[in-house]
């Protein structure tokens, strides 16, 4: 038995890359991407990729060489995620909502060689080439006839690229499947950024997952609300061509472009942060359109707030929740439903869903752990821990960064996230904060997740977010940042404070609410807490301040 | 980036084995096994699992050891797949229908350390212990209390394992992926039984990647018509785990049981042979209940007639076709089905349904090659070659047989697999035949599959199968036997072969037809064509026979 080993026959690398050929055959005449009044099928999409892919290595792209994009989410980049690392190179997307100074570290981060760059995004690259004198990238200019911006004189665009290069190229299959396919820099809500590398193996793995723990059918609508720069839009990119889907992209998150995008084109399926389901649940009435079909929603990034959930299904959004990270390729950890949930009440339901569940099959273990000892917490719903993850779709780690590769992974053969949460009885796993976003108020910690939910609840605000605030008795005490709905009127902040103290103990209660019309966001829809948190520190100790 | 490399968190060997404990945390309280008036819940079955593992430890069992199993589709089989390889133990399913002999065989080649036996099975266990007298292995015995048998005396019952296991055990984890977790005999319709050995890594991807592809729902209601002793019952054993499956246990394959079975737990999905298919199309009225929703079913093993899929598609059951082998772990090609397919008449719709399709996202690639060259043949549909995988779920090898493994795996980096099909030029892949069911007629390669679709059109023919007769003048010709539908009167062969003759070129017509009352059948269901090739070949060459 022993002698039996593996051989080329049984072990040739697994690739997300091979769902492309394999989508051109089954579903060659479907469309696979549509944008505005564009449109292709994947024999197209095939045939583009291949072509590009040979250009690329006509400009002199290797293996492992970095490529990268700065585009939001329009055919090209789909097209990218499988051309680039077909020509054996590494996919690099970048967050189109960086500064420029931002983009130039990147870029030198990641000895980039190539930089796809939509057109709106062209003077932010201008801007970060500048400081970019060594070797800087060959840049190529996705253009875009529906948008009326001046062409920039470029070496290179992206059409031509496509036409120039040979369909019948013979795409670079990795030698080993933990070959490097992405580098995602995370987008730092609480650190300075970090390269993320995953290998094609991972995210085989979380793309077939996932499609079988989200009962993903065959030929799905898929509606790009998450921006395929981050973290490859969850692996939905590759993943779509897995199961022959139809690619709906948009510029933009737009609420009124989400309803008649759902409507036009019949979606079915899509994912996004809750601070967009907040946008669908509160949309003004000249920009919602009532769903005519049901639409699967994946959402994560924050817990969504129970009373959104429970806004959203009634309006025939049918939410999972699941849980991931850049690090993770995609979601580890969903809200598997449970028959015996269905009869509850709505807002049962919406407490259930708000956990972030269960890890799925691609995992090995995912814990709550003491982050010292290592050991699991109690499975008591209460007792926070940090969440631990082992298993095939975890990030090969950090680039040019083996101290913090060894910090989150070295640690007793798991992945520590940084994230806090606790275990419920029923083994369903709940976030409560990144760790730096728990408040320790004279010992008491506090989760701002549940002090935030507690504020949702109020039918007036609109979001809400709770950072630490520094106190010479306390350590630190709850200041909450809350934005009202539109018509909610004069609120004031005892009487928030009073909402809260009839709803959660004592110490939980935030001493401070500022009111702001809006909360400031990252791109992807993660409220700023640092920003959040500086503005708190910067309150005089001694006076409550309302700086909206 | 080359830095980079597998750490003890993203490296965790994949395993099909822990899809068992979660199912218990996700559908602790759902059905997962029934048989008669007996179920169980997934939390009974995780915990029965792991009773048994530990009590076949305290047996002595250990990483490595061999575990057999004799025994139909009751509940300690399911059981088995996952508490023997949770031992650490291999786990070897026998087919019931083996004499003892074989059983002998098979018991000393695989060096089985224990064996399970089903009460029924015990006298053939029985007279295959005799011949084996050095080191026999330790007997267990599964009682039914649904059969009247009489209960021999044995050191081991199936139920005392489980009430003296721990369910606190730890189980065994792989230590990689690429260790040992089943083998599986081949039944053996063209040769000797080889002994093909899986590993943990190659049963998570056929399981994840089977389940996407057929797009099988959460908790669905499967019933086991497939032996679980046949490949593991296609890998749905563990499979039916990772989506929280209700498993119906029956022990025959018996057509009223079947329609009784999926009126009363409202099955949603079973898979089976092309025999059983044609059972279900022919039933009886005293053994026939219309469906009153409809049931997906996953077949293969043969390609089934074209005929036969319309029937039963009319009836209500939605029918993949998929192709793979033992030494694939399960499904491996199938036939995926494209929308626009959806609008043709339901006879073209069959013959489409009868190719076997495409790759499953499993294989890297799936080919139809010149044995020699390995170079594929044209794609036109017509020209014969050899089927040929590489991929991610293919065995690890045969048992002690490095001269058959390297026979089929040894070539080009391809697992050879010994069937002859044509590819189709939209991709499609289509089998012919098994290469030794092809006919060398005079020069012409006919393919038995093709010659037996024809019969099977003719609607007196319940059963029809083609084999090679040694010829004088044409080196071989094509003989067909052949079995009616009840109640179809009286047949000559004159009227099959004109009936032939009008539907296929001459070389292709049977110069013999020979009515039986019912082929001889494999326990799986396929047709024994090795006997009927003796048959053919011992009619006298100058007379025609009808042996019926």
């Amino acid at each position: 038995m022993d002698q039996l080993k593996p051989s080329p026959a049984n072990s040739s690398p697994l690739t997300p890359l091979g769902f492309l050929d394999r989508a051109a055959t089954v579903y060659g005449d479907s469309t696979s991407v549509v944008y505005n009044a564009t449109s292709y099928t994947w024999t197209q999409t095939h045939r583009r990729c291949l072509q590009l892919a040979s250009s690329l290595v006509s400009l002199g792209i290797r293996p492992g060489h970095v490529v990268s994009v700065l585009a939001p989410n329009v055919p090209a980049v789909y097209e990218l995620h499988f051309a680039v690392p077909m020509s054996g190179a590494v996919l690099h997307t970048i967050n189109t909502h960086l500064d420029a100074h931002t983009v130039s570290v990147l870029l030198r981060h990641s000895e980039s060689k190539l930089i796809f760059v939509d057109i709106l995004s062209y003077p932010v690259l201008q801007d970060a080439m500048k400081d970019t004198t060594v070797d800087p990238p060959i840049v190529v200019l996705i253009t875009d006839v529906y948008v009326d911006a001046p062409s920039p004189a470029v070496d290179h665009t992206y059409e031509r690229l496509v036409e120039m290069g040979n369909h019948d190229f013979k795409w670079v299959r990795p030698k080993s499947e933990w070959d490097p396919i992405v580098l995602n820099y995370t987008s730092g809500t609480t650190s300075a950024p970090k390269g993320v590398v995953h290998c094609h193996r991972g995210l085989f793995i979380v793309c077939t997952v996932v499609l079988m723990e989200w009962s993903v059918p065959k030929q799905p609508v898929y509606l790009w609300t998450l921006p395929m720069f981050h973290g490859n839009g969850w692996s939905f990119t590759w993943g779509m061509a897995a199961v022959g889907g139809t690619n709906i992209c948009i510029r933009k998150v737009d609420v009124a472009v989400i309803y008649r995008s759902i409507r036009t084109h019949r979606v079915t399926h899509m994912c996004c942060a809750p601070v967009v389901l907040n946008m669908l649940a509160n949309a003004p009435s000249d920009r919602f359109q009532p769903l005519t079909h049901s639409v699967h929603v994946l959402t994560g990034g924050s817990a969504p707030p129970a009373p959104v959930l429970e806004r959203v299904e009634t309006m025939g959004f049918i939410v999972t929740h699941a849980y991931g990270l850049t690090e993770t390729g995609g979601t580890v950890v969903l809200c598997a439903w449970k028959r015996e949930w269905d009869g509850l009440p709505l807002s049962e339901r919406a407490k259930l869903k708000a956990r972030q569940g269960v890890r799925t099959v691609s995992m090995e273990d995912v814990d709550v752990v003491d982050p010292g000892s290592g050991r699991s917490v109690k499975r008591n719903g209460s007792t926070l821990g940090e969440i631990a993850l082992r298993g095939g779709c975890l990030m090969l780690g950090y680039l040019k960064d083996p101290v913090s590769t060894s910090e989150c992974m070295g640690r007793h053969g798991w992945f520590y996230t940084g994230d806090v949460g606790v275990m419920h009885p029923d083994g369903y796993l709940e976030i409560k904060d990144r760790s730096k976003d728990v408040i320790n108020s004279g010992g008491e910690k506090v989760s701002c997740v549940e002090v935030e939910s507690v504020l949702y609840s109020n039918p007036l605000v609109y979001e809400a977010a709770v950072v630490a605030r520094p106190d010479g008795f306390w350590g630190e005490t709850p200041c909450a940042f809350v934005s009202l709905k539109a018509g909610s009127g004069r609120v004031t902040e005892k009487e928030i404070i009073e909402y809260c103290r009839e709803r959660m103990p004592r110490y939980m209660v935030p001493k401070y609410v500022v009111f702001k019309d809006e909360l400031p966001k990252t791109s992807t829809g993660k409220i700023k807490k640092f920003v959040l948190r500086d503005m708190a520190k910067s309150f005089s100790a001694l006076k409550k301040v309302d700086c909206s």
